[in-house]
């Protein structure tokens, strides 16, 4: 397989596709500016009486869980219907997966709402939707990305979607096929929200990007290299939040390809 | 007729006016925070219980649709009947217009509810307020704010408002009177919320000067000019959304009339 | 009565507590990095049908009245209970108390709830809560910190809980003992969320500090002298917001000894 890393990232800034966001509150203004840093064009929509006409008009959908509520999950359900109809790719963020009972319930019905393209989430999320007895210590992870690789197939099978673990490296699953990324630095963990952009930005790929397999290591490329190289400018969380920023948007798609570490199995 | 760019903001900064936003979830922080960097004082509340309460002590009213529901559009109702009864100033930014059919009746009842004291949206925004059939791409313009000066007129006739049309040439108008603001830089737009700051920004100056076309002038060449300086120190997104809060912060009166390009027609 | 400044900072970072936030949308992104930047867990959860599940797992409990309504205090209410039936510390931060009767409504309905372990404010917030008949102009304070010492002592009385008065001076009050933060700057208030932060890093510190007096200063030194470190490298809002997350990093625990100015009386 020949990863297409420049070119994906080339078209994304040429088309800017219109990212659909329901996501929560601690994270929407990071995500819209990464998203609008790496090229794409975000837009915050959560009603039910607007998800449709949103979605119509969007390249992609972004549902995360972060801060949710019936009145939310209700707007994110009717979304999902709507990416379904219009033939939109959805990408799932669950978030605190595993940890409270009202977040697996929710989880499980809007996996059985529409099937996403992709899930994208840390380890201990990823293992928790899988079924492993694993308490999640809020939002952040408590395992390790590449145990999660059974968990990440198991969930690729069931939902025939890809299937992406943030971690140290990233693993990303699609059925048989199994990819590595060993790009990123772990100061990503100590700002809010990079998981989320994570998975607003697979969005982004995903909408220009039909292959879901090449997209999601696009994404997870992407995310890793400009983690790495705001960490060439600062070794302190706050400035490091904005040098990503400037990174997405500064980094060029030949040196994407320079920098990015992906292993195909 | 002489504008008093300096005067009205060295009468902002003395003043420290209230500004209360009823505002979106993705810019309420960066909102807030432009706010105090101009010296004005922010204040976000929707609820229908205490909306009347905040209208009262505060000196304007920002109403921004960016991720609106039914709760929060019967708050910002509440609030801007509260408006009128106070004789407060309303500030409405039309975020999205044309991009659902949601926002679009939303709008209408607003603009039923109570006739702002100034509009201020990008081209789109302002186009299909006038109701041109034009489709936004979710909240990012794709239109000229030069193209939108009939739909300025036609909105400022209508309601009895002035009207401010962002983009790289801003568009104020006044029923019979026009004004040009050519201060800015493109980049701005690739920072979420740029337009929502305009729009509480205009609030504050607003709410230390009754005539509202030189109010709404000040507050584009106050965002123009603030944006050329951050972009004098970075080229980035994300360290520009930094050094613009900067820029409000450290703008003295003397340079923003030194830096101002207005156009009186 | 020794302090453990330093020990209190190395055991926070030690054990990472996970702090659970009911707060405001204008802070959340920021709260929820100020703290990861101090090397705590932050989690956003304000839904009723899972506020229990995650006090349950948490090491305190935050509680901010920024941007209530109805259905937002209902699981304020519910995850309060929880915290009292766990055995986990409840931080209350009033904001904008005596702005709105139905904040004034809302913080009476939470303090009959439960007590909280500590009540972070400003100066017209601690002063309105206390009954007395002051104005607070929206979230902003109105009042000098040292002046509502007796506000303060009434509210510990009455609810046998630490209350601390963020201000040029803090003022750190359980039951007959008094304590004076002399640290910070007074850039801290034309940043956005910086009393907010105040708020959910006092929960971090009361999570892994039994004596809430202590855990209450310790709190107040780390914003005070991050504050100062801050101001070192900028004195503009945007930049300044940015320098204090990363000094909330970078700061060790020997330096906030050194830095520190606490007098007990």
């Amino acid at each position: 397989m020949k990863l297409n890393l420049a070119e994906n990232l080339t078209e994304l800034r040429a088309k800017s596709p219109l990212v659909h966001n329901i996501t929560n509150f601690v994270v929407m203004n990071y995500t819209a500016n990464a998203l609008l840093a790496i090229g794409a064009s975000p837009v915050m929509a959560h009603a039910v009486e607007e998800v449709e006409d949103m979605v119509a008009i969007a390249g992609a959908l972004v549902i995360n869980i972060g801060t949710l509520s019936p009145i939310w999950v209700e707007g994110m359900k009717k979304a999902m219907l709507a990416a379904v109809k219009f033939g939109k790719p959805i990408i799932l963020d669950p978030v605190g997966a595993g940890a409270t009972a009202y977040r697996n319930v929710t989880l499980s019905e809007l996996l059985n709402t529409a099937s996403p393209s992709l899930i994208r989430g840390n380890a201990s999320e990823i293992l928790a939707l899988a079924g492993s007895n694993i308490q999640t210590k809020g939002v952040d992870s408590t395992a390790n990305s590449t145990d999660s690789l059974q968990a990440a197939k198991l969930l690729s099978e069931k939902y025939g979607c890809v299937v992406s673990v943030s971690g140290a490296t990233d693993v990303i699953v699609s059925g048989e096929k199994v990819a590595y990324v060993d790009n990123g630095v772990s100061l990503m963990t100590k700002v809010t929200g990079m998981g989320c952009s994570a998975s607003a930005i697979a969005g982004a790929f995903f909408a220009i990007q039909e292959d879901g397999f090449e997209a999601a290591i696009s994404a997870a490329a992407m995310m890793g290299v400009c983690g790495e190289k705001a960490f060439e400018k600062t070794k302190s969380p706050g400035s490091f939040q904005i040098a990503f920023l400037d990174s997405l948007s500064e980094l060029s798609p030949e040196e994407l390809v320079e920098l990015a570490v992906v292993r195909l199995l």
